[in-house]
């Protein structure tokens, strides 16, 4: 299979590095191919703005919606954007590894996403109108590919739990999972959370890659998140979900059919969450 | 009253920069004092990385959190940064107002919250362990300041209502909220949120920023979102949501005490959401 990893760490001895590194290792050993977007290391263009359309007038107020949609019919998007995309499309499998930085992905790589995913696309693909909302959340450009986050946290997994300080960590996925994920048309996995990440002992810290490199071996058959169709037939004309779905939810789960989705039930290699002390070598990898 | 305005948007020309200019008009034309933290004007460095740090030793690893822990207690911080963290303490009020790019923030202010929130001003502060965990969530230094999202959406309000097919507005903006504004201490009033802003006619415009001036004028009486303290009792040693609280509830609506708050019912400034065609003058300004 082909796997794109798109992954942002400013230090590649970081434990996201290494976690990378031995994801690349294995998977390549068992015959796949694999492709980094190393977002840091390519210098990546963060901010989405004018510069992103070499051909367009500069003078003209710029949207960034229309003007990304005239660059890709056009075919004279920046070259940066359009190689990510043809990456996109090469893969089957699409991997986000990243730090979780103030409850979301670092400023680099929501970039990406600000960038590479252009209207004609990743979204305004379709009809619209009625019933037809385009093709997004179960269509789309990468529909057929499957999608996983993978990330390091220096949280505890009690603080993410169902009624953890922090928030459920699928709630705080949702806008990932389903609003960039999802959207094209990707299937989503469950994610691969680790964390305690400044805490981890070397043990610990193989613990993490065995279970990332599983779960990245595994992808294909693993169960996926169970989101439901735009177009489906589920929701209505105004894209409300219909009265007959989910009366027993709030919430993201809403969207799932079957049983909600949990995925701190994927993890939990660290086994325990007593507080540990930072030692110097785990410290300067994190 | 002092109002920091945290502003992202690539065209000064934009429904956003109107908005954003208009509430600039209105504060200051009532006595006010306003600073604007224009990140694209500004050339705002969006990615976090070594370069953050004037004085550290490059060759080391970078350990981002640890690095901004020294620079901050060592007063050798990048100016940029430091310079933010002063309007922040200025400040009795801070508006975060931007478009909603792929159900979040643009990447230029995400990358504001990774650089300015240093491990020392916003996180790490204060005792650890037991059933202490810092000065946050209800604590921290912006502690008796309040805040507030302002921002334009291109879907229909209904897309994002409490079953809408893009999750609930309220969902989406938890990592906001709770995550990036409550955190450190910032009392949250409900969002303005502005939809269908491709279609907004003239007169959708005039009432956005009437009512946007309202929001921002009333902001010391509005009620707040009754997010729970972390420190007040409410948790656990291990920051789990006690037992006894919320038991008839799921997801952040758990973290607030009183009936939770529903951010959709504070807005609807477009009256109705039947398609709207897009008119040539409005599409240049969205």
């Amino acid at each position: 299979m082909k796997y794109l990893i798109v992954y942002a760490h400013p230090e590649p001895k970081s434990l996201t590095g290494h976690l990378k590194d031995r994801a690349v290792g294995a998977l390549t050993a068992a015959g796949h191919d694999v492709v980094v977007s190393d977002l840091y290391a390519m210098g990546w263009k963060a901010v989405a703005d004018g510069d992103d359309f070499p051909v367009r007038d500069r003078g003209a107020p710029l949207n960034y919606g229309y003007a990304s949609k005239e660059a890709y019919a056009a075919g004279n998007q920046s070259t940066d954007i359009a190689e990510e995309q043809r990456k996109l499309l090469w893969a089957d499998v699409v991997v986000l590894q990243f730090p979780f930085w103030w409850y979301g992905m670092p400023a680099i790589m929501k970039g990406w996403f600000d960038r590479v995913y252009a209207y004609g696309f990743a979204y305004g693909v379709g009809p619209h109108g009625g019933a037809q909302w385009g093709k997004r959340f179960g269509e789309g450009i990468l529909l057929g590919k499957r999608a996983m986050v993978a990330m390091t946290v220096g949280g505890r997994m009690s603080h993410y739990g169902p009624r953890g300080v922090n928030g459920n960590i699928d709630d705080l996925l949702w806008p990932i999972h389903h609003g960039l994920l999802f959207y094209p048309g990707l299937t989503v996995v469950p994610p691969a959370v680790f964390y305690e990440v400044n805490k981890a002992t070397p043990d610990a810290v193989e613990s993490m890659a065995q279970a990332y490199i599983r779960r990245l071996l595994d992808i294909e058959a693993a169960e996926s998140i169970a989101f439901r169709s735009q177009n489906g037939g589920d929701y209505d004309e105004l894209q409300v979900l219909k009265p007959e779905h989910g009366d027993d939810r709030i919430g993201h789960a809403l969207h799932q059919s079957g049983t909600p989705f949990v995925s701190n039930t994927f993890l939990g290699v660290l086994g325990d969450y007593t507080p540990r002390h930072i030692s110097p070598t785990s410290r300067d990898a994190a």
